[in-house]
Order: structure tokens, then sequence, then C-alpha cells
């Protein structure tokens, strides 16, 4: 399952070199891992309640740049889960622009839930068998 | 040579899981790429006028995250260039909050120069000598 | 002529208390003034090839805030200029979820063009003609 | 009791136009609200413990803007509340580039409390006696 979103460039997210600001390719990859669990059903208060969910914090991220990204390009953002592993994921996203690939980032994520005993109030702990099998299947209809 | 640099983690820099959001790293790791340049007393302006230089735009950015970090929290960035190439180098910043390291990032920048004759304005140019030779040295008293 | 620019809310535009972070409001003005202009066919390399235009710097912001807005709403925000003045305008937003405003916002900016011999290279003047037309008038087509 | 905090101009808060995107002056006024809050020691664990505090979210904000700011420039931002009403506050937020100001913000926050009966799980309740004398009084040494 691989999930595309549009992605029109903000003035905002411009440096004084007139180009996109680095860091914000992460925050759009951010926004599109979470609207491919969301056009998976996987929606937060439903992962929540189901499996007591935590978020999924980066233990890595990463990214190759090919060519500049100007305000209001309008960019498609491909992103699909790469790699599952026990407790980590990875996430792969590429920034098209037109027909050109722009950049590609990969996103290493954990998959946590509320532990109250542990310290950080969250565990690490195996994805679950049914968030695997949804995202590795077709989209929804 | 390497430059520290003392960041303070606004609350704004915090996702709802109340952690920092992690593009917010590379926004800091960009920031004391600046600051390290600042402290070798190679400012923009100069670079501009001795060199044409046209800024350093990324061709790569990674990081690795080995903590949470959190709002308020004081961190020290450590930056130096791990890496000269002809024309790209590599910065490496190690985010320390206390003794422990909660991030290790690396930016693989382009130098550039203004070429009117180009299409985009600018080319990606040798770097010069006398740059790396001042990063390379001891910081300046 | 009023446009209407749909913004998703990114996960990321929110703070811990999982609320959009008040700044982003205003992030979101700048853009939709950015696609007023647009929409009304006013783009940039063309206000700075007819017009030696630098910009619309801003005076003053403000904003009211009546309900909280959150990760994945989806609001739309109606925009545009609500006064003239000889060098000044501004341009309401309001920000409206389903069939509630959220925010409403007013941004003043002023109208500049370059002028190499001033020390700031840019200088505000009088709004041309055309441009008030053109955003007083009907939307293009 | 007013608190001043020192800010350095990050590259990337600056547009393509090379001057502060403007709504980075409010990123850094609800950084500063905070930190006058953290200088009075109301730090936002004992805020929760004590007063149930849930926040304080923005009803209004607004800026005007005297001239402009640019990357690592140094601003001193001086914030103190400037009215106190039953469940709401005003802070003033003064931006000084050396002797000149440069910007000055008001925000208007509600006080909130938990409150799991209510819809949003959050009311506005009267702002409590000690946090204004604290605030009112000098700074703690």
């Amino acid at each position: 399952m691989e999930n595309v979103v549009q992605v029109e460039v903000r003035w905002s997210e411009c440096d004084p070199f007139s180009i996109v600001f680095y860091p914000n390719f992460f925050v759009w990859f951010d926004h599109c891992t979470w609207k491919l669990f969301q056009a998976a059903r996987l929606e937060l208060p439903m992962l929540r309640e189901k499996f007591g969910f935590a978020g999924m914090p980066l233990v890595g991220a990463e990214s190759a740049f090919s060519r500049p990204v100007r305000a209001h390009d309008a960019v498609a953002i491909h992103s699909r889960v790469s790699h599952w592993g026990r407790t980590s994921f990875k996430v792969t996203h590429r920034v098209m622009l037109g027909a050109e690939q722009a950049a590609q980032g990969l996103e290493t994520r954990v998959w946590t839930c509320t532990r109250p005993d542990e310290p950080a109030g969250i565990k690490a702990v195996r994805i679950p068998r049914e968030v695997i099998d949804i995202l590795d299947g077709p989209a929804p209809r």
C-alpha cells in the first residue's frame, strides 16, 4: 500500500536563498506518515483504544535531495512502509516534482504503547500483526 | 575546530506527545552550521564578496535519535566539519543533554557560487582552500 | 474578490496540549495572502517585472481565536483585501471549521518597491491602481 | 515583574526577502511567556499539581512591526503581564534590537483547568490569586 499526498510549497517554507529550507522536507515526511496511516484507516483514536498505542517516535531519519524545490511548487509525496522489524519499521517517502524526483527520505520509527510502570510511561513493543497486514495490503477503497 | 551552541528547547518545538518534533533537530543543525561558520569568522557577507558564495544547499541529511528531548530542556550541540570533498562537505552535529547524547546528525552540503550564465544562477564549485584551512584549524580567539 | 484555501492541519502544527500552536494561524494567513494574489493572477515574477515589487512586509498582524483547532481538522480560510490605504492595505482571513468560525485574522501590509538608493534597498510606495482594481473585482475564471 | 529573553535570529526564521517571517515573532512571544512564568518559578508541573492547570490558550494575539529584523540579529524581548481579567490576562512583549524597538506584541490568554466532566475536558476558571501576586511582584532572586 502506497499513499500519495499533494503538497503545495508555502512561501514561508523557503529560506533567504528562495529554496525550501531542508528541515521542511522532514515536516512533510512526518505529515505523510500520518496520512498513510489515516488512508489505511489506522487513525490515532482507534490505535490508542485498540492497542494502547502511544506514538511512533523516530530513531532515525534521513533524506537525499536531488533538486531544489521552490515556493508555490506543487509536489506529490509517495509514502509506504518499506521495512518491518519487530518493534521498528521504516517509511520511505519519494518527493516528485512533476516527473522528476526532488528528494527521497526514510524514517525509522518505533511502535510504542503506554506502560504506566515504565519510567517514561511508554515502551517499544511488537508491532501488531493487524497493522502490518493492513499497511502491506492494498489501499482501502 | 568544533563549535558548541546552547539551545533551550521551546514549548512549540514539541508535538502532542510532548517530545521534540524531530524535524526541529534539523532546524537546529542548520543553525549550528551557520554558527560554526560565524565562529570561524566566515560570515555570509564576507563569503559573498570574497568568493561569490551563493549558499551551501543540502544534498543529504540524516540523524539518529537516541533519547527524547522535551520542552525547556537545555541541550548543547557540538558541530564540526567531518569530511571535505571537492565541492561537498559533511558537518557532524552531536546533541548532548547533560552527559548523554540525545541525537547525532550529519549534513552533506554543496558549496555554490553565483553563475549568471547557469540556468539556476548558481553552480557547485571547488571549496576554497582558505575556508577548509580555517575550519580545520583551531577556533579563533 | 475573496479566495478560499483548504488547509488540513498537520500533526506537527499542534503543541503538547494537542491544539494548533497559535503562530501557525499566522503562517496560514501569510500563505493565504499569497494564494489570494495568485488567484488574482498577480504572481511574484510578474509583480517584480511590471512594478519593481519588492515584497509586502507586515506592519501589523492580529487574530482572535474562538475555538480550538486540532490535528487533521480540515479548515477553509476565506481571504480578501478589506481596506486599501495609499501604501498599505489590510487582508482579512476567516478560518472556518465546518460552519463555525474558529479564528479571524487581520494582516496590515505595506507595498514596497526596490530603490537601490535607499538604505534598506526598498521603499514603501503607492499601491498600483491595477492591483487594487483586480483585487476589488470578481475572481478571474 | 518583567522578564527579558535574548533571542538570536536563526537563518531559517527568515523568508526569501531575507527578513524574519512575521509569524516567528509570535513563536518568540509564546516562548517568552513560558520563560516569564519560569522566571517566576511558576513551572508547568507545579501549576498542574497545585492548580489543576491545563494550559493558557490564546483568545487573541496581535503585533505591530516597526523595523525589519534579519538573520543573526540578536534581539532582547521584554515580557510582562500588562492586564489581569477574571479568567483571562494579557502579556505584552517588546522586541528590542539594540536601543530600537522592532516590534511590540500582545497576547490575550485564558487560564484553564482540567474538568473531566466538560466536553473539551478543560474549562476557563478564575486565575489563582497566588499566580497574580507573584507575576505582579518583583522578580525572584
